[in-house]
């Protein structure tokens, strides 16, 4: 029997949307006043689903605990109050859309979890606007 | 890497749910107090969610700006403040439950839309009844 | 010790702001798309909060079992489902404005609760737009 | 055309995570408080998602009456102001987990739902964790 | 300048209603299944409200920091995961309704605090249901 | 009859809080990990709350339309997408706690309505924190 647990958790970054490469026209025209040079930022709220097999000893998927931990060390003290642009490696060189940081979040969970189990992420930016990626 | 977007919208709008060819008892007897002859109404609350490709050079699926103004122009300035059964064309011969307004809103909508994007509509009548439609 | 008990409820209905009295060019001006003649709707939330001392025997400020189904006799049966301007008698000649609105569910609870409690409603026409009314 | 409706219900009840079996130290190990032998609990609040084909007729995938009266027979009259371990069969020797009452509620179900229809149970035990499962 | 400022925390238990000087008929008859022996829980959305001045130098009413961690303290480490009626001692003697939990975090937390800032407790029993007290 | 009418709203913006005039240590020592000099940000949700007499013609306390007109025009156009401590004036020499924030939203409508009309301004910083101001 394969059940999906999903666990939510929350974090707060500043971040602005625009490529070095390209023309201050050029990021206006694409990112609007999202391209702010002094940044702007959101509550980012996050639904880790974790897809497996219920052990039939514990009745568990995973168990929570260790699921809420790992959300914590892995994603809410790596960005949590951060400049997302500024100071987290795996922007330096990719913009932080909604997008690129759910694949971001995928790509640093994924290798922890025991390889038998899927991963969905969902990604809130705004209550208004959300985001999922499964790995496909 | 496939992302799907999520964007939500609402609009309210007043129905009456029976079928003309019907007698009043049957229309009665099928659909309770949803087919009182004065109408009542709901607000609709509307998740778009689109399915593609992260564009390499944006980090988008879909601008959320573009998205935002097609749900304006399509769903919201034809729905919004409307009696469905007089008001609005798709449900002349159409009975305006939820299931049959997410469809009408997912043909309305994924023609203006690029053709390699899938698209799901998940629609709320209240707080507690919802429909999803995704063109199957 | 004064405790305000709160319980939600919710009814949809039909509705459209107008005055009988007023030009069409001024019921539009003043009450734009919400005076469509073929009526629009709403999911109505409702909260009624009731506030008085706790009976030191039960714990309760109100039996909240009796509280639901007075608002259930009082307040959903009477508007749930219905064409506010057309069904309603306390809407024959007001308009049923969310505040108007409002004010007539704390007429019609008050006199049914015990006089030593106060009442208070908070009346949700959408997600975004509610009202509050205290008998002030 | 293949739509998914879902309806909303809720149920409060006490439980315990534990296995017979095991040692106190060894429940405690991986149930932690979860394991109080006094019980705790939640409010469970329910999503039950009924998928197949829009009925020509009447413009529905199930009579939203119809499926509201079943999870109330079904699953509200069953597991509400329950203890889930001591007065709910299914958990005479099954660890009553969010994973396991989810599969419980939807074996409850199914049956009860004209074989064509597909189901998926969603079961929030907090609103910070909650749990999917459709028969797979 | 006075504002209040708000931090939601929660906690999950079991609770039952019940009153030892009644017989079982009477318990029955006021508490109905609230009153099942067997005990039934919530997840109890709290809100604590602390009323003061803006401090001039921080630009804070309490530091929420602060106050987070006192309300983890007294609150959640007393209450989550716990059988209010057998292992909270204030409840030895006192019906755990919903009023009655409210007064008695208020009286935890009120002593805690500046004695110039105003408290006020919002208690979700379930999301339907909901108390407040501010110690008048 | 006096009736409360609130609109909800929104805007996303960065901001850091600390004083130019304390030494970093201090900063840390008292805003934490708010302290960042790269910034963070939050998605703000505003609820603007307008206290008066029903207008017996219009059936409104204030037209919900100049309401929403106003907030987007004095808040949203000025707040949203910005760095509150590098963009916006009012927080030249004030630091953009969730406090002071309210205060600043609460100066900037209250001379725009009319002055018979209280105001009352809630300011979500996150969905776990949020601040009330009414001027006094």
């Amino acid at each position: 029997m394969e059940v999906t647990v999903n666990r939510k958790a929350h974090f707060n970054a500043a971040h602005r949307l625009y490529r070095k490469d390209w023309s201050a026209e050029k990021n206006d025209a694409i990112f609007g006043k999202c391209n702010n040079p002094n940044f702007h930022g959101h509550n980012y709220e996050l639904i880790v689903s974790v897809t497996g097999e219920i052990d039939k000893n514990t009745g568990f998927v995973v168990d929570m605990k260790v699921l809420k931990k790992l959300i914590k060390i892995e994603i809410e003290d790596a960005l949590d109050h951060k400049n997302l642009n500024l100071e987290v490696p795996e922007f330096k060189e990719l913009n932080p859309t909604a997008e690129n940081i759910a694949v971001v979040i995928y790509n640093k969970l994924k290798p922890k979890l025991n390889a038998k189990l899927a991963l969905e992420i969902t990604l809130y930016e705004t209550p208004r606007n959300f985001v999922k990626y499964s790995g496909k």
